[in-house]
């Protein structure tokens, strides 16, 4: 166990951005509702999944909808107190300690406000290692972890509980009246023991963030170049430098989809690549190849300062370099690649690990 | 109290289907499944709004979707009972008595298949003393009863509890969901005490139903003509009488909308009648005046039987006679019409009781 602070979640919203993999929404909110929370309530408590005991109720809490909607729409923060005392009120007994659901801009910081307000621990660890785009896709349903009950929270005071057949169900029903929603709101979804927490959660992955995002942000007072020492502390691959040439978007329910062009600079002249977005990027193909294919994780970085861009937040014109990351082992699993790969999105190429893909010949 | 057998229900059927103005559902799959039950189970109670204590709890239970799909989709009758069972679930307490929430086909029988089950009383009552086309749409919310907590089931197995602010987000959120099950659910709706219901409901409505069923199928045994015995039941007027011309119905969410038109016959040859519908009958003009206007009921009669048609099954040819009969005393008053009104239909035309705009000079 470690408290988290303030400038702790400066880090954490950082590095959780770089794993959103240009979806998991945008950091500004989450950090502003973490930190206010933390101000007034005190510190929060990470703790390791071990900590937990095998019946604990452990609770993902999480901000839904399309990220192009969150980042205009605020969250009043009741919204995902709501999600979390509904879930309390249906399952009839008091939530443990809460989790991000996955590694994002937002939903790595969000869940920081409710337990600050809640007095709960939170734990270092997600469901995904990374953003995706749809609440099935999960490493609690590889291990076969419903999703159901989810309690939904909006900021104007609709409140619901779904109990779904399947995890599928729960992204089908839940999306339908976020889009009613105005597009955004607030779940609390897989509840799990402990014990599950344990076995099929992404573990660390709340302090690997806080790696990533102080990489980022202490690197000029200690001299060094915080792109370096980000693909360092990454271990990321270099995949593509160059500028935004193009990008087209649109909202497809609470989806946004897209492409974006980059051409190339440096040692790049004369090279273009493409990044396919849901939410979050999914294939970077090079001069028409692929060289990053979900689930890896494809970061699109600002070059001036080494910071993620999100897909929604794409500018013409921008300097950027584009990184590639090796998924968690869970996702590249033929389960893992069935529920999170190329197939699963309508693509015909078959997932190829980055470090194969880009293997210096 | 008086007892339901499966005969009654027959009647019951046919005189909601009378009075769900065109919409309200096909009464052929409701009419199984609550003789099924009532056969398995029991007779049903059939109780006054009176015979309740005032702190009693009695929920409305009821299909919701587009008529088109109701036909066509079966329901297994276990939604109803997973409705019923997630209110109980949810408010943490036994219902003590079930109502229609609608006079309709469908929704006029489907609840004695769960009273039979739960061998608990049906209340002699309902929310529309008519059928109409949004959830919302109750003599309870005129009387600001909140729809919710609201209970869903489809026949996959799932399951959802809706807490929404308002009744018509209710009717939002409720919509959007049955569209992705499918477009037909399960719902109980509108908890409320007895003393909600002594005071909000349209009384004795189940009874008025079966008289007017017995009206058509008992009239040939009595050698009367059922459409004058119905006409003399209901005190209806006789707007039209003529041969179906065309029938324009497209589907738009959970309603069906479109316009049928009648070419007159007999006293009324040279005459046009248009009636437009969403689920329900909503306008009825005569050479473009209105002759009915929601909230009064327009009934569209098989003239060869007269039996009620509903919106879905019109067929080109077919020889009708269309019916106006008074809505309840609720749906009158100012606020009666600006929920259930021709102005909260987009209609430009005012609200003129039938009996006015048929006046004999």
């Amino acid at each position: 166990m470690r408290k988290i602070n303030s400038k702790d979640i400066d880090y954490i919203a950082m590095g959780s951005t770089v794993l959103g993999t240009g979806g998991g929404g945008d950091p500004y909110i989450g950090k502003l509702l973490a930190k206010e929370a933390i101000n007034a309530y005190g510190e929060v408590s990470l703790i390791q999944a071990d900590e937990l005991t095998d019946d604990a109720l452990v609770v993902p809490i999480a901000a839904f909808g399309a990220p192009m909607i969150l980042v205009e729409k605020l969250f009043s923060g009741q919204e995902f107190i709501k999600a979390f005392e509904m879930m309390e009120y249906y399952l009839g007994r008091k939530i443990d300690a809460i989790m991000p659901i996955e590694a994002g801009g937002l939903n790595g910081v969000i869940p920081f406000s409710i337990a600050a307000q809640k007095q709960i621990p939170l734990v270092d660890a997600d469901g995904m290692g990374r953003a995706f785009p749809r609440l099935e896709m999960t490493t609690f349903n590889l291990h076969n972890i419903p999703v159901s009950p989810i309690t939904q929270a909006d900021e104007k005071g609709n409140k619901n509980v779904y109990h779904t057949i399947d995890n599928t169900w729960g992204e089908t029903l839940v999306g339908a009246t976020t889009i009613q929603m105005g597009g955004s709101c607030a779940l609390g979804c897989y509840p799990m023991s402990g014990a599950q927490v344990k076995k099929a959660a992404v573990h660390g992955i709340v302090s690997y963030a806080q790696t990533l995002g102080e990489a980022i942000l202490n690197a000029k007072e200690l001299n060094r170049n915080p792109l370096d020492t980000l693909i360092e502390k990454a271990t990321a691959l270099k995949l593509f430098m160059g500028k935004i040439s193009n990008v087209a978007i649109k909202i497809d329910g609470r989806w946004n989809k897209g492409v974006c062009e980059i051409v190339g600079l440096d040692k790049f002249q004369g090279s273009k690549m493409e990044l396919d977005f849901q939410n979050e990027f999914l294939m970077a193909k090079k001069d028409g190849k692929p060289v990053a294919i979900t689930p890896d994780l494809i970061v699109l970085i600002d070059a001036e300062n080494a910071k993620p861009i999100t897909a929604e937040t794409i500018q013409y014109g921008t300097r950027v370099v584009v990184l590639g990351m090796q998924a968690n082992k869970q996702w590249r699993t033929p389960e893992g690649l069935e529920l999170g790969g190329p197939k699963k999105f309508g693509y015909q190429e078959q997932f190829i690990p980055i470090e194969e893909l880009n293997k210096k010949e």
